[in-house]
Protein backbone atom coordinates (compact mmCIF):
# COMPACT_ATOMS: atom_id res chain seq x y z
CA UNK A 1 0.00 0.00 0.00
CA UNK A 2 1.71 3.35 -0.97
CA UNK A 3 1.04 6.22 1.06
CA UNK A 4 1.65 9.90 0.09
CA UNK A 5 2.37 12.89 2.69
CA UNK A 6 2.30 16.11 1.28
CA UNK A 7 4.11 18.66 2.69
CA UNK A 8 7.91 18.02 4.23
CA UNK A 9 7.97 20.88 7.46
CA UNK A 10 8.97 19.60 10.67
CA UNK A 11 5.80 17.78 10.97
CA UNK A 12 4.99 16.55 7.60
CA UNK A 13 8.84 15.27 7.63
CA UNK A 14 8.30 13.47 11.19
CA UNK A 15 4.74 11.84 10.03
CA UNK A 16 6.38 10.43 6.57
CA UNK A 17 9.40 8.56 8.77
CA UNK A 18 6.58 7.16 11.03
CA UNK A 19 4.20 5.83 8.30
CA UNK A 20 7.40 4.43 6.82
CA UNK A 21 7.87 2.08 9.49
CA UNK A 22 4.99 -0.16 7.63
CA UNK A 23 4.08 1.42 4.54
CA UNK A 24 5.62 2.13 1.09
CA UNK A 25 5.17 6.20 1.61
CA UNK A 26 6.11 9.03 -1.42
CA UNK A 27 6.50 12.64 -0.27
CA UNK A 28 6.06 15.85 -2.02
CA UNK A 29 6.73 19.34 -1.21
CA UNK A 30 6.77 22.58 -3.82
CA UNK A 31 9.96 23.93 -2.01
CA UNK A 32 12.93 22.00 -2.46
CA UNK A 33 14.78 23.14 0.39
CA UNK A 34 13.50 20.03 2.30
CA UNK A 35 15.32 16.95 2.94
CA UNK A 36 13.55 13.90 2.24
CA UNK A 37 12.79 11.84 5.03
CA UNK A 38 14.94 8.42 5.37
CA UNK A 39 12.78 5.25 3.98
CA UNK A 40 10.58 7.58 1.61
CA UNK A 41 10.73 8.49 -1.90
CA UNK A 42 10.39 12.30 -3.42
CA UNK A 43 7.98 12.16 -5.95
CA UNK A 44 6.14 14.33 -8.20
CA UNK A 45 2.34 15.96 -7.51
CA UNK A 46 0.89 13.34 -10.13
CA UNK A 47 2.98 10.38 -9.12
CA UNK A 48 1.81 11.09 -5.42
CA UNK A 49 -1.90 11.07 -6.71
CA UNK A 50 -1.42 7.76 -7.12
CA UNK A 51 -1.12 6.81 -3.79
CA UNK A 52 -4.37 5.06 -1.75
CA UNK A 53 -4.24 7.76 0.64
CA UNK A 54 -2.47 11.03 1.01
CA UNK A 55 -1.81 12.58 4.38
CA UNK A 56 -1.88 16.53 3.50
CA UNK A 57 1.31 17.99 6.13
CA UNK A 58 0.97 21.53 4.80
CA UNK A 59 -0.12 24.53 6.82
CA UNK A 60 -3.34 24.97 8.15
CA UNK A 61 -3.85 28.33 6.12
CA UNK A 62 -2.40 26.07 2.60
CA UNK A 63 -5.08 23.97 2.66
CA UNK A 64 -7.47 25.65 0.04
CA UNK A 65 -4.77 25.68 -2.48
CA UNK A 66 -3.33 22.54 -1.77
CA UNK A 67 -6.64 20.58 -2.09
CA UNK A 68 -7.00 22.96 -5.38
CA UNK A 69 -3.74 21.83 -6.79
CA UNK A 70 -4.63 17.76 -5.94
CA UNK A 71 -8.29 17.87 -7.41
CA UNK A 72 -6.81 17.53 -11.36
CA UNK A 73 -4.94 14.45 -10.13
CA UNK A 74 -6.37 11.89 -7.67
CA UNK A 75 -9.21 9.16 -8.31
CA UNK A 76 -12.55 9.24 -6.35
CA UNK A 77 -11.22 6.34 -4.44
CA UNK A 78 -8.03 8.03 -3.34
CA UNK A 79 -8.25 8.59 0.48
CA UNK A 80 -7.66 12.48 1.51
CA UNK A 81 -7.08 12.96 5.16
CA UNK A 82 -5.44 15.75 6.79
CA UNK A 83 -3.34 16.29 10.02
CA UNK A 84 -3.90 19.61 10.83
CA UNK A 85 -4.44 20.97 14.54
CA UNK A 86 -8.09 22.53 14.14
CA UNK A 87 -10.60 20.18 12.23
CA UNK A 88 -13.57 22.15 11.55
CA UNK A 89 -12.24 24.57 8.79
CA UNK A 90 -9.75 21.79 6.90
CA UNK A 91 -12.84 19.34 7.32
CA UNK A 92 -15.24 21.87 5.40
CA UNK A 93 -12.91 22.29 3.12
CA UNK A 94 -12.55 18.69 2.45
CA UNK A 95 -16.50 18.04 2.18
CA UNK A 96 -17.27 20.84 0.38
CA UNK A 97 -13.86 20.34 -2.39
CA UNK A 98 -13.72 16.84 -2.69
CA UNK A 99 -17.71 15.78 -2.75
CA UNK A 100 -17.04 12.54 -3.90
CA UNK A 101 -13.69 11.19 -1.81
CA UNK A 102 -12.90 8.83 1.14
CA UNK A 103 -11.43 11.75 3.37
CA UNK A 104 -10.98 11.66 6.89
CA UNK A 105 -9.59 14.33 9.47
CA UNK A 106 -7.05 13.63 11.97
CA UNK A 107 -4.98 15.56 14.63
CA UNK A 108 -1.82 13.68 15.59
CA UNK A 109 -1.79 15.36 19.21
CA UNK A 110 2.22 15.54 19.30
CA UNK A 111 5.07 15.72 17.17
CA UNK A 112 8.99 15.55 16.51
CA UNK A 113 9.75 17.04 19.99
CA UNK A 114 7.24 15.43 22.19
CA UNK A 115 7.39 11.58 20.24
CA UNK A 116 11.05 11.73 20.28
CA UNK A 117 11.03 8.37 22.41
CA UNK A 118 7.96 7.11 19.87
CA UNK A 119 4.52 7.61 19.17
CA UNK A 120 3.34 5.22 21.83
CA UNK A 121 0.73 5.86 24.62
CA UNK A 122 0.19 9.06 22.56
CA UNK A 123 -3.67 10.71 21.68
CA UNK A 124 -4.55 11.05 18.30
CA UNK A 125 -7.86 12.70 17.04
CA UNK A 126 -9.94 11.10 14.35
CA UNK A 127 -12.49 12.96 12.91
CA UNK A 128 -14.67 10.10 10.51
CA UNK A 129 -16.33 12.70 8.18
CA UNK A 130 -18.62 10.73 6.45
CA UNK A 131 -20.59 7.58 7.19
CA UNK A 132 -19.08 4.46 6.66
CA UNK A 133 -16.43 5.76 6.11
CA UNK A 134 -13.82 2.91 5.24
CA UNK A 135 -10.93 5.15 5.61
CA UNK A 136 -11.60 5.66 9.27
CA UNK A 137 -11.89 2.06 10.34
CA UNK A 138 -9.06 1.66 8.22
CA UNK A 139 -6.92 4.13 10.04
CA UNK A 140 -8.41 3.89 13.88
CA UNK A 141 -7.07 0.53 13.40
CA UNK A 142 -3.12 1.13 11.90
CA UNK A 143 -3.22 4.11 14.78
CA UNK A 144 -4.04 1.75 17.45
CA UNK A 145 -1.72 -1.19 16.53
CA UNK A 146 0.81 1.68 16.56
CA UNK A 147 -0.25 1.58 20.15
CA UNK A 148 -1.29 5.14 19.53
CA UNK A 149 -4.52 6.43 21.43
CA UNK A 150 -7.61 7.30 18.92
CA UNK A 151 -10.13 9.30 19.91
CA UNK A 152 -13.11 9.52 17.86
CA UNK A 153 -14.60 13.50 17.81
CA UNK A 154 -16.33 15.67 15.85
CA UNK A 155 -14.33 18.23 14.12
CA UNK A 156 -16.60 21.12 17.06
CA UNK A 157 -15.98 18.98 19.54
CA UNK A 158 -12.35 18.66 19.12
CA UNK A 159 -11.51 22.26 18.15
CA UNK A 160 -13.37 23.67 21.48
CA UNK A 161 -11.16 21.06 23.41
CA UNK A 162 -7.85 21.89 21.50
CA UNK A 163 -8.46 25.93 21.86
CA UNK A 164 -8.24 24.91 25.88
CA UNK A 165 -5.57 22.76 25.94
CA UNK A 166 -2.77 22.95 22.75
CA UNK A 167 -4.28 26.98 21.82
CA UNK A 168 -3.49 28.12 25.45
CA UNK A 169 -0.54 26.34 25.56
CA UNK A 170 0.86 27.76 22.46
CA UNK A 171 -0.24 31.12 23.17
CA UNK A 172 1.76 30.84 26.78
CA UNK A 173 4.60 29.76 24.97
CA UNK A 174 4.48 32.11 22.33
CA UNK A 175 3.49 35.21 24.98
CA UNK A 176 6.24 34.21 27.03
CA UNK A 177 8.37 34.26 24.99
CA UNK A 178 8.84 37.73 24.29
CA UNK A 179 9.66 38.19 27.61
CA UNK A 180 13.28 36.49 26.52
CA UNK A 181 12.98 34.24 30.22
CA UNK A 182 16.56 32.89 30.81
CA UNK A 183 17.92 29.37 32.16
CA UNK A 184 18.68 30.42 35.86
CA UNK A 185 21.15 28.31 38.41
CA UNK A 186 18.61 29.40 40.65
CA UNK A 187 15.32 27.62 39.08
CA UNK A 188 12.62 26.20 40.25
CA UNK A 189 11.41 22.78 38.95
CA UNK A 190 8.19 24.49 38.01
CA UNK A 191 10.35 27.87 36.19
CA UNK A 192 12.27 24.99 33.93
CA UNK A 193 8.81 23.35 33.16
CA UNK A 194 7.94 26.75 32.06
CA UNK A 195 11.37 27.31 29.68
CA UNK A 196 10.64 23.85 28.72
CA UNK A 197 6.70 24.90 27.38
CA UNK A 198 8.25 28.51 25.91
CA UNK A 199 11.15 25.85 23.74
CA UNK A 200 8.89 23.67 22.73
CA UNK A 201 5.67 25.58 21.52
CA UNK A 202 8.59 27.91 19.90
CA UNK A 203 10.39 24.82 18.12
CA UNK A 204 7.37 24.35 16.29
CA UNK A 205 7.04 27.28 13.28
CA UNK A 206 5.41 30.63 13.63
CA UNK A 207 2.92 30.25 10.88
CA UNK A 208 1.17 27.13 13.00
CA UNK A 209 0.39 29.35 16.15
CA UNK A 210 -0.87 31.77 14.00
CA UNK A 211 -2.73 29.00 12.56
CA UNK A 212 -3.98 28.05 15.52
CA UNK A 213 -4.90 31.03 17.17
CA UNK A 214 -6.97 31.97 13.80
CA UNK A 215 -8.29 29.01 12.27
CA UNK A 216 -9.46 27.46 15.33
CA UNK A 217 -13.03 29.55 16.53
CA UNK A 218 -12.76 28.83 19.69
CA UNK A 219 -8.99 30.05 20.59
CA UNK A 220 -10.37 34.09 20.54
CA UNK A 221 -12.57 33.08 23.09
CA UNK A 222 -9.91 31.57 25.19
CA UNK A 223 -7.57 34.31 24.53
CA UNK A 224 -10.25 37.15 26.33
CA UNK A 225 -10.65 34.78 29.43
CA UNK A 226 -7.11 34.55 29.61
CA UNK A 227 -6.96 38.61 29.27
CA UNK A 228 -9.57 38.67 31.84
CA UNK A 229 -7.87 36.73 34.13
CA UNK A 230 -5.03 38.47 34.00
CA UNK A 231 -6.52 41.63 34.51
CA UNK A 232 -8.11 40.45 37.37
CA UNK A 233 -5.15 38.99 39.26
CA UNK A 234 -3.29 42.16 38.22
CA UNK A 235 -6.02 44.50 40.10
CA UNK A 236 -6.01 42.10 42.87
CA UNK A 237 -2.61 42.56 43.18
CA UNK A 238 -2.81 46.56 42.83
CA UNK A 239 -5.09 46.56 45.86
CA UNK A 240 -3.71 44.92 48.58
CA UNK A 241 -1.31 47.12 50.80
CA UNK A 242 2.64 46.82 50.25
CA UNK A 243 3.26 46.01 53.95
CA UNK A 244 7.37 46.59 53.03
CA UNK A 245 6.64 50.37 52.76
CA UNK A 246 4.95 50.70 56.76
CA UNK A 247 7.22 52.38 59.18
CA UNK A 248 7.05 51.33 62.73
CA UNK B 1 23.52 20.66 67.73
CA UNK B 2 19.90 21.47 68.50
CA UNK B 3 18.21 23.41 65.55
CA UNK B 4 14.76 25.10 65.90
CA UNK B 5 11.89 25.71 63.23
CA UNK B 6 9.47 28.52 63.85
CA UNK B 7 6.75 28.34 61.36
CA UNK B 8 5.02 24.05 61.08
CA UNK B 9 3.29 25.41 57.63
CA UNK B 10 3.68 23.34 54.47
CA UNK B 11 7.96 24.28 53.99
CA UNK B 12 8.45 24.78 57.60
CA UNK B 13 6.99 21.11 58.15
CA UNK B 14 9.29 20.13 55.56
CA UNK B 15 12.21 21.52 56.51
CA UNK B 16 11.96 20.62 59.72
CA UNK B 17 11.57 16.90 58.71
CA UNK B 18 14.75 17.38 56.03
CA UNK B 19 16.75 18.91 58.92
CA UNK B 20 15.57 15.80 61.42
CA UNK B 21 18.29 13.18 59.56
CA UNK B 22 21.02 15.39 60.95
CA UNK B 23 20.31 17.03 64.10
CA UNK B 24 18.28 17.40 66.84
CA UNK B 25 15.53 19.34 66.02
CA UNK B 26 12.70 21.40 68.03
CA UNK B 27 9.52 23.21 66.85
CA UNK B 28 7.71 26.19 67.64
CA UNK B 29 3.95 26.64 66.33
CA UNK B 30 1.84 29.39 67.12
CA UNK B 31 -0.89 27.44 66.17
CA UNK B 32 -2.00 24.29 67.47
CA UNK B 33 -3.77 22.34 64.45
CA UNK B 34 -0.23 21.36 62.54
CA UNK B 35 1.06 18.11 63.23
CA UNK B 36 4.42 17.36 64.70
CA UNK B 37 7.02 16.69 61.65
CA UNK B 38 8.12 12.95 62.64
CA UNK B 39 11.26 13.03 64.14
CA UNK B 40 11.10 16.57 66.00
CA UNK B 41 9.44 17.90 69.29
CA UNK B 42 7.05 20.39 69.63
CA UNK B 43 8.68 23.29 72.45
CA UNK B 44 7.57 26.37 73.81
CA UNK B 45 9.24 29.23 72.38
CA UNK B 46 11.26 29.72 75.37
CA UNK B 47 12.75 26.42 74.92
CA UNK B 48 12.76 26.86 71.30
CA UNK B 49 15.05 29.75 72.00
CA UNK B 50 18.16 27.82 73.50
CA UNK B 51 18.72 26.28 70.34
CA UNK B 52 22.19 27.15 68.70
CA UNK B 53 20.26 28.18 65.07
CA UNK B 54 16.34 28.78 64.67
CA UNK B 55 15.08 28.49 61.06
CA UNK B 56 12.55 30.89 60.63
CA UNK B 57 9.67 29.27 58.41
CA UNK B 58 7.22 31.83 58.98
CA UNK B 59 5.29 33.83 56.13
CA UNK B 60 7.24 36.41 54.53
CA UNK B 61 4.73 38.52 56.10
CA UNK B 62 4.70 37.80 59.45
CA UNK B 63 9.15 38.04 59.91
CA UNK B 64 8.71 41.27 61.82
CA UNK B 65 6.19 40.03 64.29
CA UNK B 66 8.27 36.54 64.55
CA UNK B 67 11.54 38.27 65.10
CA UNK B 68 10.14 40.98 67.58
CA UNK B 69 8.26 37.68 69.97
CA UNK B 70 11.90 35.58 69.62
CA UNK B 71 13.92 38.64 70.58
CA UNK B 72 13.00 38.57 75.01
CA UNK B 73 14.43 34.76 74.62
CA UNK B 74 17.04 34.54 72.09
CA UNK B 75 21.20 34.99 73.21
CA UNK B 76 23.47 36.99 71.19
CA UNK B 77 25.18 33.85 69.90
CA UNK B 78 21.80 31.95 68.20
CA UNK B 79 21.92 32.09 65.08
CA UNK B 80 18.43 33.66 63.15
CA UNK B 81 18.48 32.00 59.98
CA UNK B 82 15.11 32.80 57.47
CA UNK B 83 14.26 30.95 54.70
CA UNK B 84 12.10 33.18 52.78
CA UNK B 85 11.35 33.22 49.48
CA UNK B 86 12.11 36.72 48.89
CA UNK B 87 15.45 38.01 50.42
CA UNK B 88 15.66 41.72 50.82
CA UNK B 89 12.74 42.26 53.59
CA UNK B 90 13.66 39.70 55.95
CA UNK B 91 17.48 40.29 55.35
CA UNK B 92 16.55 43.67 56.35
CA UNK B 93 14.61 43.18 59.27
CA UNK B 94 17.15 40.74 60.64
CA UNK B 95 19.60 43.35 60.45
CA UNK B 96 17.85 45.92 61.98
CA UNK B 97 16.10 44.14 64.45
CA UNK B 98 19.10 41.60 65.52
CA UNK B 99 22.00 44.02 65.23
CA UNK B 100 24.64 41.49 67.73
CA UNK B 101 23.20 37.96 66.53
CA UNK B 102 24.36 35.87 63.92
CA UNK B 103 21.86 36.12 61.01
CA UNK B 104 22.04 34.30 57.85
CA UNK B 105 19.40 34.65 54.63
CA UNK B 106 18.57 31.38 53.07
CA UNK B 107 16.49 30.21 49.93
CA UNK B 108 15.75 26.84 49.19
CA UNK B 109 14.45 26.67 45.76
CA UNK B 110 12.62 24.27 46.42
CA UNK B 111 9.16 22.61 48.51
CA UNK B 112 7.90 19.33 49.69
CA UNK B 113 6.37 19.02 45.74
CA UNK B 114 9.49 19.23 43.88
CA UNK B 115 11.71 17.65 46.58
CA UNK B 116 9.39 14.67 47.03
CA UNK B 117 12.45 11.97 45.94
CA UNK B 118 14.91 14.20 48.22
CA UNK B 119 16.85 17.65 48.41
CA UNK B 120 20.07 16.23 45.91
CA UNK B 121 20.92 18.25 43.16
CA UNK B 122 18.82 21.29 43.84
CA UNK B 123 19.65 24.68 43.99
CA UNK B 124 19.68 26.56 47.47
CA UNK B 125 20.36 30.27 48.03
CA UNK B 126 22.51 31.47 50.93
CA UNK B 127 22.53 35.30 51.34
CA UNK B 128 26.07 36.10 54.29
CA UNK B 129 24.61 39.20 56.00
CA UNK B 130 27.67 39.78 58.30
CA UNK B 131 31.51 39.84 57.49
CA UNK B 132 33.06 36.57 58.23
CA UNK B 133 29.33 34.89 59.03
CA UNK B 134 29.98 31.95 60.97
CA UNK B 135 26.78 30.80 60.20
CA UNK B 136 27.40 31.06 56.06
CA UNK B 137 30.03 29.18 56.42
CA UNK B 138 28.56 26.47 58.97
CA UNK B 139 25.48 26.07 56.51
CA UNK B 140 27.23 26.58 53.59
CA UNK B 141 29.34 23.52 53.97
CA UNK B 142 26.73 21.16 55.46
CA UNK B 143 23.71 22.09 52.78
CA UNK B 144 26.78 20.83 50.01
CA UNK B 145 27.48 17.95 52.31
CA UNK B 146 23.65 17.03 51.60
CA UNK B 147 24.48 17.67 48.11
CA UNK B 148 22.04 20.48 47.51
CA UNK B 149 23.77 23.38 45.16
CA UNK B 150 24.46 26.01 46.99
CA UNK B 151 24.70 29.57 45.25
CA UNK B 152 25.90 32.52 47.56
CA UNK B 153 24.37 35.98 46.10
CA UNK B 154 23.46 39.21 47.79
CA UNK B 155 19.46 40.00 48.92
CA UNK B 156 19.17 42.20 45.66
CA UNK B 157 20.72 39.44 43.53
CA UNK B 158 18.31 36.69 44.57
CA UNK B 159 14.69 39.26 44.30
CA UNK B 160 16.13 40.04 40.88
CA UNK B 161 17.01 36.49 39.47
CA UNK B 162 13.72 35.26 41.79
CA UNK B 163 11.53 37.51 40.59
CA UNK B 164 12.05 36.71 36.74
CA UNK B 165 11.96 32.99 37.45
CA UNK B 166 9.87 31.53 41.06
CA UNK B 167 7.73 35.08 40.73
CA UNK B 168 7.09 34.47 37.01
CA UNK B 169 5.77 31.05 37.66
CA UNK B 170 3.84 31.27 40.61
CA UNK B 171 2.11 34.46 39.00
CA UNK B 172 1.08 32.27 35.66
CA UNK B 173 0.08 29.72 37.53
CA UNK B 174 -2.03 31.07 40.03
CA UNK B 175 -3.48 33.06 37.23
CA UNK B 176 -3.68 30.32 34.79
CA UNK B 177 -5.73 28.48 37.68
CA UNK B 178 -8.06 31.02 37.66
CA UNK B 179 -9.44 29.53 33.88
CA UNK B 180 -10.33 26.51 35.78
CA UNK B 181 -8.21 24.39 32.83
CA UNK B 182 -8.94 20.64 33.42
CA UNK B 183 -7.58 17.36 32.54
CA UNK B 184 -7.99 16.73 28.49
CA UNK B 185 -7.69 13.18 26.88
CA UNK B 186 -6.18 15.19 24.39
CA UNK B 187 -3.84 16.85 25.62
CA UNK B 188 -0.44 17.45 24.18
CA UNK B 189 2.29 16.91 26.59
CA UNK B 190 2.86 20.57 26.76
CA UNK B 191 -0.70 21.08 28.05
CA UNK B 192 0.12 18.54 30.65
CA UNK B 193 2.88 20.36 32.00
CA UNK B 194 1.17 23.81 32.14
CA UNK B 195 -1.46 21.70 33.96
CA UNK B 196 1.24 20.42 36.67
CA UNK B 197 2.74 24.34 36.85
CA UNK B 198 -0.71 25.07 37.68
CA UNK B 199 -1.29 22.39 40.19
CA UNK B 200 2.24 22.82 42.05
CA UNK B 201 1.99 26.76 42.51
CA UNK B 202 -1.52 26.48 43.61
CA UNK B 203 -0.38 23.74 46.34
CA UNK B 204 1.54 26.23 48.07
CA UNK B 205 -0.11 28.81 50.39
CA UNK B 206 -1.93 31.74 48.77
CA UNK B 207 -0.34 34.13 51.41
CA UNK B 208 3.27 32.46 49.98
CA UNK B 209 1.83 33.85 46.53
CA UNK B 210 0.67 37.28 47.65
CA UNK B 211 3.97 37.95 49.72
CA UNK B 212 6.35 36.82 46.41
CA UNK B 213 4.42 38.98 44.66
CA UNK B 214 4.27 42.12 47.07
CA UNK B 215 7.40 41.69 49.04
CA UNK B 216 9.87 41.21 46.23
CA UNK B 217 11.10 44.60 44.98
CA UNK B 218 11.17 43.55 41.28
CA UNK B 219 8.00 41.25 40.61
CA UNK B 220 6.09 44.63 39.67
CA UNK B 221 7.95 45.21 36.97
CA UNK B 222 8.01 41.18 35.98
CA UNK B 223 4.33 41.52 36.31
CA UNK B 224 4.15 44.88 34.00
CA UNK B 225 6.08 43.29 31.75
CA UNK B 226 4.07 40.32 31.06
CA UNK B 227 0.88 42.39 31.05
CA UNK B 228 3.02 44.63 28.15
CA UNK B 229 4.05 40.97 25.74
CA UNK B 230 0.29 39.81 26.38
CA UNK B 231 -1.13 43.18 25.09
CA UNK B 232 0.80 43.08 22.22
CA UNK B 233 0.48 39.82 21.60
CA UNK B 234 -3.34 39.95 21.30
CA UNK B 235 -2.74 43.06 18.89
CA UNK B 236 -0.81 41.47 16.91
CA UNK B 237 -3.36 38.56 16.24
CA UNK B 238 -6.17 40.91 15.72
CA UNK B 239 -4.33 42.60 12.79
CA UNK B 240 -4.08 39.51 10.99
CA UNK B 241 -7.27 39.24 8.64
CA UNK B 242 -9.07 35.87 9.62
CA UNK B 243 -9.24 33.80 6.47
CA UNK B 244 -11.17 31.61 7.19
CA UNK B 245 -14.42 34.32 6.46
CA UNK B 246 -12.58 34.08 3.28
CA UNK B 247 -15.25 33.47 0.66
CA UNK B 248 -14.31 32.17 -2.72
Amino acid sequence: MKIGVYGLGRFGSFWASTLANDFEVLVYSRSEQHSVPEGTRRVSLEELSTCSAIFLCSAISATEPVLKSLLPHIEAETQIIDTCSVKVYPTSLMKKLLPNNEILGTHPMFGPDSAKNGVEGLPIVVTPLRENSKSAVFWEKYFSSRKMKVYLMTPEEHDKEAAMTQGITHFIGRTLNELGLEQSQIATKGYNSLLEIIKQTCNDPWQLFLDLQKYNPYTEQMRESLHEVLHDMLTKLDHIDILTTKKD
